[in-house]
Formats: C-alpha cells, structure tokens, sequence
C-alpha cells in the first residue's frame, strides 16, 4: 500500500477583517466542504489572510510612485538591489525579496498588506486555537509568494511555521548506496508551501489548503529562522 | 465536491543503468504498486536517473581534491562565485547553481552524474515513451536539488519538462477585487517538482512520483527555458 500525499484547497472562507480568528475560518470552512481537519494535518495558509487578520494594513496613495518606495524602504533594513520601481531588500525578519513583500493585490483600494510582525507567532497561534476549538493537532505553514534571481516566475514559500520542521537535515543519513550524503538539508517547509500554491490559485480567493500524508518525523517544534540562510553563508548582497 | 492534488511516489524502480528506457520502468512499477499510469498525471522524475539511464556518468577520483573542480568548470560556462570547494556557476543550460548541478551521491563509486545534454528532450523522450507504451497521455517533470541564495536548505525545481507549462502566467486575470493583478507569473512546474520531492525523499531510493489533479489549463508544450530568469533581469550575477 503506497502512501501518498493529499493536497486540498479549503474554499468558502470569505473575507477576513482585522480581528478575525482565522482559525474559526479555516476550521468551519473545512468542515463545511467535507474535510474536517484532523490530527497531523498541515495547514497552509497565505501571507495575506494572516495580515488581514492582524490588522497589518497601511493607508497608501496608489498615485503617489513614492508612496510605496517610502514603504518599502520602512519595512527594510538593508536595501541590496533597486531597478526602476523594483528594490530587492532584507525585510527585518532577515527575508531578502522583492518589495519587502509588501501587498497591493487582493487588498481594500487604498491599502497595503505588510507582513505579520512574527510569523511563526502568528502560526502558533492558528494551531492553538485550532487545538483548543476543534481538539486537532495540526501543523501550520504561513506562506508568501518569492521571486528567485535567476529563475523565472514566482513560487511560494513558508514564511512562519509552527509544530512542523522548517528544514530536516539528512545529512548523516547514508544513500542507497551506503555513502553517507554530503548535502541534504530539505527546506520541507517550502516545499509544502510550494505544493499548496498548486490548489490555492492567485486570483482564486482560496487563501488556505490542507496538506495531508507527511512524513510524521517532521512534525516538529520548528521555526521560520531555520529557513534563512546566515548572513556569513550568503555569497550574494 | 473539493477537487484535491494527490503526489504518489512510484516504488520499486531498481537501479537504472546507461541505456535502460526509463519510461517502462515507471509504467510497470506504478501498475506494480497499484497506482497505474493515467491520462493527465504529471510524473515527475528525478534528474539522477534521466543522467543514469542516458549515460550522463564520467568517471572521477573522488580522492583528487581538484578533480571536482575540474569537472565542474568545464560544465560551465560563467563562474559568478567560489567559496572553498563550492563553486555558483551557471551552466550551458543556463542553471544557475552550485557545482553545476554535478552528483556524487547515489552514483557508483568513482562516478559523477552530469545533467542531461537536454532536459527538455530528455522529458519528452519519456512522455513519448509513455504514451507508446501505455496509451496515456502524461506530462513529465525532470527534477533537481538546488539551492537559494538567501534561504537555507534545498528545493526540487524543474530543469526539464514536456506537455506541462513551465510559468503560468497570470498577469492579465482580475484578483477577487477584481483588480487586474501585477505580478502573478507562477513557477507551477518549479512547484510541482517541489511537491513531488515531499514524497520522495533523498535517501529512500524513489526517483519517481505521480501528481494527478493539476489544473487542465497548465496542460501544454511548455519548455524548461520558461524557467530561467533572462539575463537582462538577473540582478546578482
């Protein structure tokens, strides 16, 4: 019997407001299409949805073209790149991404989404109130959209996570042959975020998916920082 | 009805030596475990066996501290960083990565496995394979581990791929604001590969996985070159 992986978005969670428990959402949502949440899932949920929640919205005037340079610049603590409108920055939670990963889609006119101030704060959270209204011990990926410097096209990645590992090392596990494995840290994390963008869609309003079937050692206290490269081992600034 | 993605690891492959046809290896091992192949699945195949069964092996004295280097170097085309025995280069492909890509681990003693000449060829070698041996109508994904600049650990991506879309391009669709969106070029193959290496694991011996349930749409002639950033928007060189 193979086991496989199961990747299921969660629709029909509607709008989210400042103060919203995006965990009442999300469980009531699950239940609501047939696939309640269960032990050892793990929910991955959009950047934005959490930063609805916590109110991480900022007035901008989306005529001004310096309003969001001036946005970006705040959210950063070191600039590496600008190209026209384009900055490549370090956010302070030490992410380097285009724009601070600041938001302008999916968001009332008018306003940006910044990212949550914690991520993996933010996640724990989802996955206590989970536990405590719904009894189920999940897992909980906060995922963002990054663009890569020398591949095309934008891929999603986690960043907060919170019960599962970031990154699992494989390094002392030796390979079919017997050899034990030079370089074998998986960021996982990415990885499902990655497989949950394949379900939820841009445009499609679906900000949350359940990822069902994962290798159960991952399940984990973990953390976002395990996902950030070292200063020191960063060949590129 | 919630309509899900499910990613089956495709067991039981054995070794594959230089001129195997690797696409009667997966049929017959996915009929063997249960999950045959069908029209519409997305088989993602990990780039050490496409090298294996094509021959991509060079030999190489794993105690010459220099050889590696060598080897690595003459699969280059541009060095953008060294750093002790890690070299970023990009390849004749145009990858971007560490070391060019070259394998040692899961390798017989002595080699190292090269990229395919064509990974895109290579793809839709098996996707013909396939569809002559089976009758279905697939899309093939070759994978392979890279690493990120600024993020730990490593990701599957996509370096070749035939009958699926690389990047889906998203530029021109309303977000639920119905707001024309910015950005929303999405990497689906690059996140594909990186769903299917959940399942798959470094160690465990399975080249293989089914993804069934992608989006009809991303079904077309796609191309690897989809995936890399052209030169004029690659900001860290």
């Amino acid at each position: 019997m193979v086991s496989s992986l199961t990747i299921t978005p969660i629709t029909g969670i509607g709008e989210i407001r400042p103060g919203d428990e995006l965990a009442v959402h999300i469980a009531d949502a699950a239940a609501a299409q047939g696939t309640p949440l269960a032990d050892r899932d793990c929910i991955v949920v959009t950047q934005k949805v959490v930063s609805k929640a916590e109110g991480r919205l900022v007035p901008i005037d989306h005529n001004d073209p310096d309003a969001k340079r001036r946005l970006v610049e705040s959210e950063s603590v070191r600039i590496l790149r600008r190209r026209g409108e384009l900055i490549i920055s370090e956010t302070r939670h030490g992410w380097v991404c285009a724009n601070a990963a600041i938001d302008l889609s999916n968001v009332d006119e008018g306003f940006a989404a910044l990212l949550p101030v914690d991520s993996d704060r933010s996640a724990k959270h989802i996955r206590d109130a989970l536990r405590a209204r719904s009894g189920v011990e999940t897992a909980i990926i906060i995922s963002d959209t990054f663009g890569r410097p020398w591949q095309a096209g934008l891929v999603d990645v986690a960043i907060g996570v919170s019960g599962i590992a970031g990154v699992v090392d494989l390094r002392d596990t030796p390979d079919s042959k017997g050899r034990v494995l030079q370089v074998t840290q998986v960021a996982v994390a990415d990885e499902i975020a990655s497989a949950a963008e394949l379900v939820m869609g841009k445009s499609a309003g679906i900000p949350a998916a359940i990822v069902r079937g994962i290798e159960p050692s991952w399940f984990r206290e973990g953390s976002s920082r395990e996902l950030i490269r070292p200063v020191h081992e960063q060949l590129f600034r």
